[in-house]
């Protein structure tokens, strides 16, 4: 039996899996014949799948709740028990889905890593709940830990909703009820969260979007896709006109690019190979025949664009480029679309068509530091002007125990020490993340808090020497030498939807007064 | 034989058409085996269309001006004979393109019709050349008229190029080779035309969209999508936030809604009936199954919008309206995409896929007249600013001797009254033309002429009953009752992508030292 602080993170978590058991122990006193799906801590709480036999409505969430309580208050014991596959088996044998888990592996050990979350390492373990008799009331495959007695849980928990979720979360699989509960060391915790809840329900930008009329996802266009009304479109146009204003002065110049290209493109620039399933089907143009049935026209695949960054390539190969030529910064404000689930849209925070604040700096080797340095300082600016004041850096890096990385170990040196020395050279919070830079580069990402305390990742700087690679991307050196540029990508709002729905949040529809239309040279702040 | 004016417009037209039967003459001469397609007038000179063994290299077309002032100087007369279809067979034996035309019909009069330009009425004709002897030396099935003798045709004539052209202008037909040429009164008109067009060619937007680096169509995207260059978008940047200006301050709000729609929204607004050859193929949505083959999800198609007024008319209904709350103006730089046929692109002016400055006013009947008067002086203001000076109007109406119309007799001739009241209340020059109009209203039609004297179609402002009524469009009366707004459909530079080009040929490249990027608010002019 474990120790366990439950003011520290750790122990909360622990805390919280307790709960996730009282309260799945609850559930099936309650409504017989309920199967267990899984039921995992998550941040700020806990959830645990049922297979019940009816839709929990909000009368049995407050049951479950009550049934919690007295589950609590009898002070049982969390006991653990480590058992064989064999016995798992016998134990869970009126649970199919943690059948299911277990059956995946002919031993324990396999058997271990199909359980996931709830099992792990060589060991299969069952906790029990103990009551005061002795008795094992309540058993469920667990990896643990847990509190030693469900007193711990105390008064300061809660069953907050039902959901919908497929088995081991895969469309297809049968759709089980998702309960969510929280739980906290204090009483005084459990109402501050619940305060924090209602403040960001207040400010959920879909609900604001409705309200003040700013933006919609109509059904005869499609869903994912929002159309903006005037005043969504006023607020939209003026974050627009100072973004471009402050990018102009900076020493960007503006392209623009189709929304659609010849699959081509998209094949010589690795999207069509890596990242189709993202991208919307083809729009296929018939090949041509004339009346003796020759070809006349060969038949062509076209796509929306996933990414701007195709097209700013061949921008800059329209025409021979020198060293004195660069840096080279082009932006555009380029709408991309990608076929997200349906399931994964959430109204402007994730769509199936958005505009990216993009632009795609081409740089000398020995430029790569002091551009990444101007980014850096170029988007607290903005960001700064928008009212946003809280900023940290994530340093996105290579690690060394995997082969996924392409580019040599001097490249990934040089490259990641002038992030680093970007990074910290700007006075924010940094941490290096080790292994989750992209397979060519490293990154720095930008992460804002907003009014109410919340992160968000917003701004994303990307070293990128492969597509200059791949699209054979030169510039005349000073010494006559053809030399390949770097790419940077960087977006600062990442998607204007997106930092739109955040920065109405985070003013709660009240946006400042000094935004105006018409003052574009020195609004927007 | 008619008497014919060369110095009036219709007189030089006869003039024309009798170079280009000289031109065939000396081509058949000089190209023995050549077959005769159709040789019409044109605006500024004629062409004929030839099957010839091999291309026409420039030093052909030198040749043949030579001949061509050998037969001049011979003075052939025209001869014009009436003939039966069966004698007009006899004498077009040789001539297989001529006779395809003669053989569409059984008699005189479709056959006739068959010949298009070239046979008109219900007589077959054919004019001869005679030489002095009296000889008939060449002759073309025409219905003419002709001037009496080539001799009119003078010295102030050339053959200016030659351009693959399919019989009968229809892909999949033989491939014909077009020779153009021009023809003058006067050696002086014949040279200022040609300085007309070296100056045409100088300001060719093509070449200087080349030469100045501002815009491009690379051949990995596909014909006729453009990007633009840094040096381009900054002119087109300047150019929206100009406009976008200038907008705001008319009270236009600006919306902004995505290039792509379900097929539903297409159907509803009647594009799909009767706009599809010009809309790009259908991006499917594939039906999605689970494991038992059940449906999960519709298959759907998708559109790239080829127009943004349905979804500007979705954002109207979004919620109820009230007579207060009109006129609506919703503007919107929206990219539409459109399958034109590759032959018909050309540069910035006919491409596949173009920004409209695009704008729909939602007003009640009785503001028709009031919002269209703002919108001609408003396009007229804008249109000033950018440096243009030369404005005129067409005002397109119903005729009477057609079925094709919607609506009632009350409604056109209020609504036409109005444009009409506008239009003369502009004091723009202004033609009327009736036959012209949209089948469910009547429109304006801006052209302005540009530094060269060259006349374009920019400014369209369209009032639309139609779409209100198809898509149910309503506003609370003062007296409560549920009325339909009218819309008025407008572009004022049409597509940003043409204008652009219009401008770069009006400036000849060189754009005006104010226009500058951070004076949006006061710029533009």
């Amino acid at each position: 039996m474990q120790r366990v602080d439950v003011s520290e993170p750790d122990g909360l978590d622990v805390l919280r899996h307790s709960a996730a058991h009282v309260m799945a122990q609850a559930v099936q006193q309650l409504f017989e014949g309920t199967k267990l799906g899984i039921g995992p801590y998550i941040r700020d709480g806990f959830y645990f799948d049922f297979d019940a036999q009816r839709p929990f409505t909000p009368d049995d969430l407050k049951s479950i709740e009550k049934t919690m309580q007295k589950i609590i208050n009898q002070g049982q014991r969390f006991e653990r028990e480590v058992v064989t596959l064999d016995e798992a088996k016998r134990q869970m044998a009126d649970e199919p889905y943690k059948l299911e888990l277990l059956g995946e592996g002919d031993d324990a050990e396999t058997a271990a890593e199909g359980a996931g979350v709830e099992v792990g390492g060589p060991e299969i373990t069952i906790y029990h709940n103990v009551d005061r008799s002795g008795e094992r009331v309540w058993s469920d495959l667990c990896r643990g830990p847990h509190v030693p007695s469900t007193k711990l849980i105390a008064n300061a928990f809660s069953v907050m909703r039902a959901a919908g979720a497929y088995w081991r979360g895969k469309e297809g699989n049968p759709q089980l009820q998702r309960l969510y509960g929280t739980a906290w060391p204090t009483k005084d915790d459990l109402k501050a969260y619940k305060e924090r809840l209602a403040e960001a329900e207040r400010r959920d930008h879909r609900r604001l979007g409705r309200e003040l009329d700013l933006f919609s996802f109509p059904e005869e266009i499609g869903s994912g896709l929002s159309v903006w009304h005037p005043k969504g479109g006023l607020v939209r146009g003026i974050m627009e006109q100072h973004a471009r204003t402050k990018h102009l002065q900076g020493g960007y110049t503006y392209v623009y690019t189709p929304h659609i290209s010849k699959a081509d493109l998209f094949a010589a620039s690795g999207h069509l190979a890596n990242y189709k399933d993202d991208m919307w089907p083809a729009i296929s143009m018939d090949e041509e025949t004339d009346e003796d049935g020759n070809v006349t026209k060969q038949g062509q695949d076209y796509y929306l664009k996933p990414m701007n960054c195709p097209m700013h390539i061949l921008i800059y190969k329209e025409r021979g480029r020198s060293y004195r030529d660069l840096p080279l910064r082009f932006a555009e404000n380029g709408t991309v679309y990608r076929n997200e689930r349906s399931g994964a849209l959430h109204g402007l925070t994730r769509v199936r068509g958005f505009t990216q604040d993009d632009a795609h700096l081409f740089v000398r080797p020995d430029q790569l530091e002091a551009e990444v340095t101007k980014v850096v300082e170029f988007v607290v600016d903005l960001l700064r002007d928008f009212g946003l004041e809280q900023f940290e850096l994530e340093l996105s890096m290579k690690d060394d125990d995997s082969g996924k990385w392409v580019g040599s170990e001097e490249y990934w040196e040089s490259a990641t020490q002038a992030l680093r020395n970007v990074a910290v050279g700007s006075g924010l919070k940094m941490t290096e993340i080790p292994g989750e830079a992209a397979f060519y580069g490293p990154k720095i990402d930008l992460k804002v808090t907003d009014a109410i305390g919340r992160r968000w990742q917003l701004s994303t700087v990307q070293v990128d020497p492969n597509l200059p690679e791949r699209f054979e991307l030169e510039y005349t050196a000073e010494d006559g030498s053809r030399q390949r540029p770097i790419m940077i990508h960087r977006a600062l709002f990442g998607s204007i939807e997106r930092f739109f729905a955040i920065l109405l949040e985070h003013y709660a529809g009240a946006f400042p007064h000094g935004w105006h239309p018409f003052r574009s040279g020195d609004s927007g702040g």
